[in-house]
């Protein structure tokens, strides 16, 4: 694996399914922490959580109305009401005092505890309150519109499971059982490192020799999106060392390195993953981002991904994206909207090698985008996502079904 | 629309359909504000935005290897290498010096500006290097692997359009032509009013008759889903000086009322907003959410959404989440993945009003959640998403194919 490739090229090139099955086998969820329920949604539960409380605790109405022995309603109908003396009024967060007795009625809103002796709501809709005493227009059944103590949760139920990606009404779930604190597994945080003497960092504009960095901006972004905590390093020159420096100082859950990952006399990236950790992978069947690399300090794993944008975008598609889904609890599968549509104009690729082919949709058809250089990151800006074509196969002709994903959500 | 309808029950209900399109008519996205480069990912742009500079700004090497001129590899195998001497270097980031005669070549590495007088680059796999000169191994044409000025973006050219919710690839298009700064869509603040005399902050046990708000932490993530800012407010009394004040407080672009929207004797929010603005909605036909409202302060949409957890939810969804997204300049549709499956048990609903039933998949078939009560906020945890059943429709048999919008993306 430490061969040196520089200026010589890769003797052999891994499979892209050989990677990925190496990343499922060695990545694992990294430790929870303990997190205040109202900061969980969209985080990732690392242990059940059981109910604190029954939900709701006590007796409620839930509709406004007025509080009564359902019982005492049969019979009742717009025609000929039935009355209730009106005793008092029930308001939701104050326990209730006193009792409703036979031909008695508590005024009452949704949420209120119901009071003692009332067994139904009549809806404020079906009654006609006035001087003191309300009519009943219809009749009630015992039970009706409450509800009842630990209805919704039960004291001690397990509420959701780990591993759960925690959805807006999760959080008002765990709130509403009494959760304070919340276990999530810790989201990653990403050390993005950004190689080469022609950069200049985001918001330069270009000049002579040199161009602006878009790498970092596009994988800071991805990281957010698979729920990692990015941070970026000043731009690394080109020089052994001071790659080896930023190299040592990524103390990220995740190393991404852009840039250097090649087989040129400047890659330095491939050899010095080898010389402070294990380099796994260097080399990937695929197109674009062939000059791929995979390798671990310790357990944390490092990403060589190409200098081309589009080579960039795609190799931390297949790879960095799996791992830093995975370390976070997620899911390891691509996070894109799918659709499968017939093929409008033939998409090629060659037997022996993964394809990441950025197509558009035109009258309802896939269609690859003409332009195709690795460098040309205005091609996965004009798509509107892409067909990856496995290894085995040498494309899809007009009129075939093909799965894309889709760049926007 | 302002006939007070406490304790009395709605004389009516809006359709559904008549709401959105309200929305639809009176919402509008708001101003932009410009914002550096390196944070518009996820942004929606406002104006559409023209490269700043060719990228490439100057022609170079798009593979590692050696710069010379294409024509005098013709007829080069690896059989029969043709030699050429190595004159220098050249690199990244560094504008090249010399030319590049007959017989020679320059060793070059990607992203480096090709040396004058050549027109090509040898791939480093195809060539041999050794002692001041490299054999080609293959014959090479004029333009091969050279990356040339203004390929992926030519100085004026538009980049990307107006109304673009920017992708990671996006960020870094900008950021390579030269952008700076970004106008973009201002983020909605959402301003969230929580009213109940019941409720205790989310972290708090329920106690007595009180129950937690779980209701602030929903919508929170909600609207943050939505790219929207939340701020939620402490929790208001059911006391109408209380909740007008909160009401004026609330400096959102759009507000959101949770609890007193209904017709109870403490559900002052519809009153407040005709007196403080303009009520258009009270009652909703539709299950659950039917005490839903809307109003205007001004431009700024009002949302009356109920206490009950899923009617709050639902409301959010059909009304509230359209108009966050619309004034962030986003597309006003719900942002759910879809599918459309087989009905597995009978979807009840009935005609004249639109019900959101929660669903789940079993056995790959869509079946309705046993329970229906709005206040089980447990229903929405334990589906796997929503079927709306349309106004004019009693509900989907078994058998008949159904779509189904997935709470997970």
């Amino acid at each position: 694996m430490t061969r040196d490739v520089r200026m010589q090229g890769f003797a052999s090139r891994h499979d892209v399914a050989d990677v990925v099955r190496l990343l499922d086998e060695r990545l694992a969820p990294l430790a929870s922490e303990i997190i205040p329920v109202t900061e969980c949604a969209g985080r990732v539960l690392a242990a059940e959580v059981a109910a604190q409380a029954d939900v709701p605790g006590f007796d409620r109405a839930a509709m406004d109305g007025y509080a009564l022995r359902g019982e005492e309603t049969f019979g009742a109908t717009a025609l000929a009401p039935l009355s209730f003396r009106v005793i008092g009024e029930a308001r939701p967060g104050r326990s209730s005092r006193g009792e409703v007795r036979s031909g008695e009625a508590v005024r009452i809103m949704t949420g209120a505890p119901l009071p003692r002796g009332a067994d139904a709501v009549l809806m404020a809709e079906r009654a006609a309150e006035q001087g003191g005493s309300v009519l009943a227009l219809e009749a009630v059944a015992p039970g009706k519109n409450v509800g009842r103590k630990g209805d919704d949760i039960r004291a001690g139920a397990v509420l959701l499971q780990a591993g759960r990606l925690l959805r807006p009404q999760d959080a008002g779930l765990l709130a509403s059982a009494g959760t304070a604190a919340v276990p999530v597994v810790r989201r990653p945080a990403v050390s993005i490192v950004i190689t080469g003497d022609e950069l200049l960092p985001p918001g330069e504009r270009p000049r002579d020799a040199c161009i602006v960095d878009s790498n970092s901006l596009m994988i800071e972004a991805l990281a957010r999106r698979d729920g990692g905590l990015p941070a970026t390093a000043p731009i690394v020159p080109d020089k052994r060392e001071a790659l080896a420096r930023a190299l040592a100082g990524a103390t990220g859950d995740v190393i991404l390195v852009s840039g250097a990952s090649s087989v040129g006399a400047e890659d330095h990236a491939p050899d010095l993953v080898a010389e402070l950790g294990v380099l796994e992978v260097h080399g990937v069947a695929m197109r674009p981002a062939g000059p791929s690399g995979v390798g671990f300090f310790g357990k944390r794993p490092v990403f060589l991904l190409p200098g081309n944008p589009v080579s960039c975008l795609c190799a931390y598609e297949f790879f960095a994206g799996p791992a830093v889904r995975r370390l976070g609890g997620r899911p390891l599968h691509w996070p894109h909207r799918r659709a499968v549509l017939p093929v409008g104009r033939k998409i090629v690729s060659a037997v022996g090698r993964v394809d990441y082919v950025r197509v558009r949709i035109a009258g309802g058809k896939v269609e690859p985008i003409g332009i195709s250089g690795a460098s040309l990151l205005s091609s996965t800006t004009c798509a509107d996502g892409v067909v990856i074509v496995p290894k085995e196969s040498e494309g899809y002709g007009a009129g075939e079904s093909v799965e894309m994903l889709l760049y926007d959500g």
